[in-house]
């Protein structure tokens, strides 16, 4: 490889070939154990910013949690890309719990509460999702300054996806036979470091009533409601 | 929050708040200087799977990397989760580097190497790009053991992943505008924790000519090979 | 070619050859003059429905109307397939009217009123949306029969596939940029053949105000409700 | 309704409403027995084209052709707007014949054929499959005038998207519980109104060995080619 100063990413293999010499010299097993399949009981959905690295958070070892990192956290049914990492961890991996990552200064959550529609580009179209998630709760913004908004979609946004989350296919029939699975919604803070929960684990359509859950259970059972 | 043994968190919150202790311990503006804004340099593009974890093996700090993870590292020019990674990286916070990172034992690619195409699910809509990838180089694979073939579908995957960036019209704008951008091919063993380089860094449509570059210039300058 | 009782199909290229016999019988120029290119003034976009043939319900004849169809008539920013109708015969074809038509009696319809969003296939994650629009409009249908619902989930469907027009960026684009394009909703009864209105025709932003204009102006300048 | 001379479909409701009256004067059932349901025997997968409208050109009725109308009629497996019209018609409807449409003069393929892979907007991201189809066949568009190489993609595209609709999950799966499925791969003109066969129907995998036929028998066996 011909070293040269703006294009040589040889200072990255350089700092790789250390971290797995100083993690073997801890642990001679470190890599060899992970080198025939992985069994992680996580599954995480976080945002691509690169603030927020989802090992590290929660000081976890390679194997541990298989990650879907996309801009904005954002899940949708018709997203293949997000929709496979859901499919593969529940029916394949197993995996116990969803972790649906949202952050404080998201630059998503700014763009989908401030860009107007018009915008240009691919970035606009991915997060109107987040453009829908505050009109559907444009009363909770009113009244409030720009960096109160700001941390409002942050949250609002954690919920619409933990919401798309357990609406979705996978999850629902996952839940349907029994599988144990339980949908987390978290917020964590780059200017802090910390993690905290927003919404209680979801575990199911039965779960104790609280508003997200109410609202899935109306999502699961509309034709209910249709006069006999 | 009622503790639960199958569906609380808690000790993943604990770990957090000990790590994040740690890091202020060691250095107390680790945090506070990150809160405001990211600026990377680096995108990674790389897997899902649970035995990747890239700030890890580069031993990056957070705010070093913006991350797209998806099933089977894949990019493609009509998935907007992944085409919003780019766009925003290149565009807004215009990174330097895009690491397109493959990894061995990877079961998207096991899955686009032995998967009947009927399989149901979306997992295997989403890796037929990877089914793709193969028939395209079948030649490649034969008389190829079971092992050989599925690395040889790990690194194959990986150059096409690479074409794909590289064809974006994301990277073409950003390269005809002279913005400096150059793209890595690259394959992570989690038996060892080792990157590897597979190709040369491209920096442009008139990289030195080896395969992938050609096929780039070819397909950029399709319409020259028209009879006039 | 081989014929063949289940896969032949002459039968259609012969009732082809005598449709277009029967055209040039009557106008000796109804094919030439179309086979340079097309400058239709409508965007139709309708259900896949084999009762609904858009250019036959409004008696117009080849080069009149450009076709997206899909199950359940259904426009979503994030669909590349139908976002390049729209983007190809707003900046390249000058159109200047966009007919969403739903119909009455459609699948699609009843599908998302009705499945429960478990459903095994891409149909399902396909006709999520109606199901979105169904949940956001739960009140409409307390009360109703299940046809009521039905008839409802029609044209609710309609107005929020306008809205998505409405709202999209190419459509929020054009406006900005003065180009004269008006957005309609209709409904087709396949049990009589007739279409009708279902609400007033939009042509922009500032359009006077009912409900869905209102909606949709909310919708492109959330950021003044933010506190200064 | 306001009359606008801008804004105004008066005129097509009273086409419709003459079109309407003279079907129900030729046959006063014509619309009363479609009210029900749909049982089409085809589903067509044609260009969005203004000149090319499914139902004329085969002089078919409402109810007998269901319809995935997009630019340039491409199929992708990972495009669900198109791969729910080839579930929802096979599994639910039960159609017969798939006529997979495509006609000289399209846009779609000569955006595909000369765009430069650099150009903004998502049209340009949606024709990227006929850019990929062009890219595999370099070879045949040697020594070819612009109208020669166009034509030539025109057919090249009907072939690959005959291709994509046997090797998706949908029809792979119908074939493989021996639910009879011919795909047809047809070419129009707008110019003479003709519609021509491009290649032999395909009732299955095992289908009479041609190009088409071989490269999909190697895309469902391909494992069978790793050395055991």
């Amino acid at each position: 490889m011909v070293h040269d100063s703006t294009s040589d990413i040889s200072p990255l293999l350089e700092a790789n070939r250390k971290w797995a010499e100083e993690c073997i010299a801890k642990d001679p097993t470190y890599f060899s154990k992970l080198a025939g399949s992985q069994a992680p009981e996580f599954l995480y959905i976080g945002c691509s910013d690169s603030r927020v690295a989802p090992a590290a958070i929660f000081n976890m070892v390679p194997g541990e949690v298989f990650v879907q990192r996309n801009v904005g956290n954002l899940v949708n049914v018709k997203d293949l890309n997000c929709m496979s990492c859901l499919e593969y961890t529940i029916d394949h991996l197993k995996i116990k719990h969803i972790l649906v990552t949202g952050h404080y200064n998201c630059g998503a959550c700014k763009a989908g509460l401030l860009w107007h529609p018009s915008t240009a580009g691919v970035t606009n179209l991915w997060i109107s999702d987040v453009r829908d998630v505050r009109d559907k709760n444009a009363a909770a913004f009113e009244g409030l300054t720009a960096d109160e908004a700001w941390d409002k979609m942050v949250e609002l946004n954690v919920e619409a996806q933990v919401f798309n989350v357990c609406a979705s296919p996978i999850v629902q029939a996952a839940w349907a036979r029994g599988q144990p699975l339980t949908v987390h919604g978290l917020v964590y803070s780059p200017g802090t470091g910390r993690v905290k929960e927003l919404i209680k684990p979801i575990k199911g359509t039965d779960d104790p009533s609280y508003s997200l859950s109410a609202k899935l259970k109306q999502h699961c059972s509309f034709s209910d409601c249709l006069k006999a």
